[in-house]
Formats: C-alpha cells, sequence, structure tokens
C-alpha cells in the first residue's frame, strides 16, 4: 500500500483517486481554496459535487489548511491543478513536497517567452521548485485521451505516463495502473506534453464546424452536418503537431496514436474548447464568445495565444517556414482577432499542388 | 468543360457531381441496377431520394441500359459502385471504358488470396480489365474523410486523390477542386487505400464503447459516456494503419492525418458500420446483429473478415509478429463468433511495460 497525496479536487485530480483507491493505496486528496465546497461534501458524505459521483469511502479529503497533514510521509504526489495555477501549484508544492517523493501532473499547456521559446508545464512547474526538491523529485505528466468523469465512473481509459525517469515512470505505473486504467510510459516527456497542448487548440478549431453551418441557417436538426469539416481540421492538427513535436526535440512517433488522434477526438467530443469553437464559427468575436461562456477558464484558447503567439518569432528565426503550421496560425488570428475567420483550407497538408481554376483549363493549350 | 461519366448513383457516386457540375463540367450520371428508383426521380425533378437533395439541372441521369450513350465521349469516369459490387462494376467497366481516359473510384477495402497476400481493390479491378484498358486507362482512387451527403450539401470536404500517374491525378484535381472541394494527391495509392479500408474495420469497434455501456445497463442519458474507450481504438488504429501501410510497401506519412485520424472519425461519427459495433459491444452475436440490421452491407465487417483473415498466414510467414495488429486480430475474432469481446488493452501501443499487480508491490523487496 502506498501513500499517495492529491493536491486539487477538481475533476481530473479528483478522478485519479479511483484507480489508486481500488489499488488499495491511501489516496489523501487535498482541495485548492476553489474546491472547498467539493471537500466539504466529500467529507461529508463521499459525493463529489461536480463529478456527480461518491468517491470511494477510503479517500480523505482535506481542505487546503490541512494540506501539511494530507501530504506527510506521502511517496507519490500528484497534481489535477489546472494549467492556469502553475505557478500557484508551484509555489504550494515546494512547500509540501519532500525529496524522494515522485511528482506526477495533469496540467497541459505551454509558456512562451519573448524570444518565442516554448516550454512545457511540467518544465515551467520544476524550474519554480527550490534546487534540492528540483534535483530530488522527479515531475511527470499524464497524457492522452481520458475525460475524467468517465475514469470515475471507472470506464477503460489508456493513458500514457511521460516523465524523464523510466525508474520513476514505472513506480507511478505499478501505482496507479488496474483493470480499468491502463497505462504505457514514454520518457519523451517533451513531445507528449507538446500534443497534449495542442490537442486542446485544434479541438477548439474543429468546433467552426459546427458554428459555421449555424451562421448559415442550417436547421440543427439537418441530417447532413459539418463532420468532414472537423475531420480535416482534426487531421492537419495531427500533422502540425508532429512538426511541432520535432520542432522541439521530441520524437516524431510520440505525435502518432493516443497523444494527436485520440485525445484529439475525446476533446472534440465536448467541453469548453469546443463550445468557444462553435460560438466563432456562428460568427462572434473571441471577447463576445467568451463573455457568453461567463469567462470560463478555456485552456485551448490559451494555448493558441501562447503557442500560437510563438509562430512569427519562430518564423522569423528560420526554425518553422512561412508555409508552416497554418492552421494553427490561423486559430490565433481568430482568437486575438486579427482576422475573421476564413479556413485557408489550399495551406493543408503541405500545400496542394498548383491548379488551374475550370475557365483556365480550356486555355490550358493557348497558354503554353 | 470536359465531359464526366459516373458509373453509380448512390450517394457517393452522386455527391461527386456537385464540385463537377458547379466547376461547370459536363456529368452523366449513370445508375445501377440497384438504383433504379433513384434515377427514375432525377430525371423527372432532380431529387436525389437518397441523399435528399436536388440535383444540379445540368446533371443528366441515365439508367443502366443507358450507359453506353452516357459514356460516350467522356474525358474522365468515375465510379461510385460499392466495394461488394467491385468485380461487377469491372465487367461493366470493361464492355464501357475507352483507351486514353482517366478512372477514378470511391470503393474501399481490400481482397485476399489464400497465402493472405492482399490487393487493393483499385489493384483488383483494374486487374479485371482487358489488357488495352488496363495499360492506357489509369486507374485512381478517392479517400479520405467524406461524408457524401455533406459533400452534396457543398460542405467543406478535402480529399486526397491517390494513383501511380502524376498526370493523371493532376487532370482529375484540375476537374474536380472547387471552393469547397478541397483535394490532395498522392502517388501512393497503396498506403491510401489500405488506411481507407483499414478506418471501417476501426470505427466500427469504436462502436463497441457506447454497446459495453447499454450492456452495463448505464442510462442513456448518463453524464459520462465512453469517449475514452473509443479514442484509444481509434488511436490504437492509427498505429496498426501505419504498420500495415509499412508491411504492405506504401509511405509510413500517407498514415498521418487525413487517411486515419480524419477518416476514423467522421466514420466513427455515424453509419453502419458504428450501429453494428454498438450490437457487438452490448453482446449481440455478429450474425444475430447482422440479421438486426436486416443484412445491410457493412464494409467494415468486411474488411475486418478479409483483412483479419489474411494476419494468421502473414504471421506464419514471418511477416508479421504475433503481438502485432492485436486490435484487427481481436475484431476479427468478434466479428467470426471465435471469441466473445474482451479487448486486449494491455497489448496496444506495442504493449505494456509489465508491472507487477498491487498486492505484489509490497512483496518487491522480498522477491528481489
Amino acid at each position: 500500500m502506498t501513500k499517495i497525496a492529491i493536491l486539487g479536487s477538481g475533476m481530473m485530480g479528483s478522478a485519479l483517486s479511483m484507480p489508486l483507491a481500488d489499488n488499495g493505496h491511501d489516496v489523501h486528496l487535498v482541495g485548492t481554496h476553489l474546491d472547498r465546497e467539493i471537500i466539504d461534501s466529500v467529507k461529508a458524505t463521499g459525493y463529489h459535487t461536480t463529478l456527480e459521483i461518491d468517491m470511494p469511502e477510503t479517500v480523505q479529503a482535506y481542505q487546503l489548511e490541512e494540506a501539511e497533514q494530507a501530504f506527510d510521509g506521502a511517496e507519490i504526489v500528484a497534481s489535477g491543478v489546472t494549467s492556469f495555477a502553475t505557478h500557484w501549484a508551484a509555489d504550494q508544492l515546494s512547500k509540501l513536497l519532500r525529496p524522494g517523493q515522485v511528482f506526477v501532473m495533469v496540467a497541459k499547456g505551454m509558456e512562451a517567452d519573448d524570444d518565442g521559446n516554448l516550454s512545457i508545464l511540467p518544465d515551467v512547474l520544476a524550474s519554480r521548485l527550490p534546487d534540492d526538491l528540483r534535483e530530488s523529485v522527479p515531475v511527470n505528466a499524464i497524457v492522452g485521451p481520458s475525460i475524467a468523469g468517465e475514469l470515475a465512473a471507472r470506464r477503460h481509459t489508456c493513458v500514457m505516463f511521460a516523465g524523464r525517469d523510466q525508474a520513476a515512470l514505472d513506480r507511478l505505473t505499478e501505482t496507479f495502473a488496474g483493470p480499468y486504467y491502463h497505462v504505457w510510459t514514454s520518457t519523451d516527456i517533451i513531445g507528449s506534453e507538446i500534443c497534449a497542448a495542442l490537442k486542446n487548440c485544434y479541438a477548439l478549431g474543429s468546433g467552426f464546424g459546427d458554428g459555421v453551418i449555424n451562421r448559415d441557417g442550417v436547421d440543427p436538426d439537418y441530417r447532413w452536418r459539418n463532420f468532414n469539416y472537423e475531420a480535416a481540421l482534426i487531421s492537419q492538427g495531427v500533422i502540425e503537431s508532429r512538426q511541432f513535436v520535432e520542432l522541439l526535440g521530441g520524437r516524431p512517433e510520440t505525435a502518432e496514436g493516443l497523444a494527436t488522434a485520440g485525445d484529439t477526438y475525446v476533446t472534440a467530443k465536448g467541453g469548453r474548447n469546443v463550445r468557444v469553437g462553435r460560438l466563432l464559427g456562428a460568427g462572434m468575436r473571441f471577447q463576445e464568445a467568451w463573455e457568453q461562456l461567463d469567462h470560463i477558464t478555456l485552456e485551448g484558447a490559451e494555448a493558441i495565444k501562447q503557442i500560437g503567439g510563438a509562430l512569427p518569432t519562430l518564423t522569423e528565426r528560420g526554425l518553422i517556414g512561412e508555409q508552416d503550421m497554418p492552421l494553427l496560425r490561423h486559430l490565433y488570428d481568430v482568437i486575438t482577432e486579427k482576422r475573421e475567420l476564413d479556413m485557408p483550407w489550399k495551406t493543408f497538408f503541405g500545400g496542394q499542388r498548383p491548379y488551374l481554376p475550370p475557365e483556365a483549363v480550356s486555355l490550358k493549350g493557348a497558354k503554353a
């Protein structure tokens, strides 16, 4: 039996309790200041108010001010804190982590500096830890298609645990993996995190598909939807993800399967990113759409701003060509309201071979 | 203006009329013996009874017995005939094609011989043409995420035209491509067709996700579905497709994007393959499910039988390892009723690293 402390009792942090508790481990779930009601409810009745599921009886819930007690003696520490609070999580963990613990996080995203240098969030978090912890606590990440509520409902879920230290990954795997939680490991944490961050961007874009036919006045019950559109964006997303992985020194094969096709599939199935994509596709400006959604946190929009915003600098530095990443560039222009939605189809998939418009075809002989 | 004859006025054959007619071409649409009512209706009112859409006024409809007249002088010939009737289509085309025409088909699938040798349908069709036609008419294929009704509704659609002759592909592109029909070309027809055939197999499998939670009595309105399950199968499908492309001499990069992630996405969005997958996931035997669906033609089930059935021979011949293609092997076992559905999760993604079950973890020290 291993003792595990989880910081953050949102959907995914809490869902990780299920395979751990079912494996017989001692799970201490610590809410952030935003999770106060969830923790109150779990303490009182075991019911998780946002997952809408009963937590396993052995899971012990703690408010943030009880974190030190909850973390005491933990061998493994997990963070379910959202990507927007990565700096906050690092500050908390700087006080709570102990040398020798193994750490794993679920937040996905990237941060860009002014030169367009992109950092994955596990590295951002690690860089903010005190030196002794940074050297002694391996930082790992969970990626792959995993809707928290489905994991909490004990549905089959296949994920990748990524990190730089295989021994730490093996320790995590033997603790987390079980009959419905299927775990693979990858030492390509760079490639894994890039794909995880980008899939939110492309899933947001896939929402345009439904939006544009709403804008065009197509009856919501009309038989023919816009899946061809969505599929094309998802496909281009896979291509751009792979190129990004190569650019930042990850392994191209990381961009196959779970990290791209699979994770974009579940993300495109619903959630906030797709909802804002739908509103943008229907012709709304981003600020307007964001207001309509009550300023909810949008990981996809933030990732588009961070990663898409770095593209011009990366292009100036000659690291990518002007024709590279056309979809992410367009998503950036739409999100930042620099340009209206006008999908650059012809630039996809490496660009179309030039072809003559129909009216020119009959003149072909004359032109030659 | 180019004259194009289309054999088969089912959904996809007919949908191809839209970009062609909108480009100003002269489209002659010929029904098979199964399309009699559709052609009668298009002739009478322009209404296509299965697409439920009005055809462009310039499209001329023909019954099968008028095919010779319809084909006379066509520069380009397309076939929308289903994969199950590929031999029939070849027989018809043997009479109708003329040297110098460019041919393109939409049927997807593969045929296996007794040694497990797999042939793509364009090659099966070409092999049944008279020698002079086989040498003078390039056979091409359309692949990629394209729901026929959406194309017919003039929705943005990105596809790949694949063939061995770039000049023929360019001729097709300049004829078909337009403002909403976005065309790329690939000379890797082998890889393109393999992915197109396999995506039907994996999309069928993705239907299990919904089926198994129905079997388990989960309320159809319950918030947490089984998308993690579906995403994992789609991801493993991408991995197996790529390996298959390499095995049969295609280019691995063909298995990225449109041909796998994109095409599986639209196929998993609905249709017959997913419906039978759902019934199988819910615990029905294949024959029972097929009966419930009134013995509809199931391209996915047929592809699983043909390609999955070749796997043991390919393994015996040492061309693939026993651990390769575990998902396709299991789909074959389920479809042929050799085994009940019991997803071999641990064999996915190259196989999980061995890990100790929880009860063994505490004995680790003692064991070492």
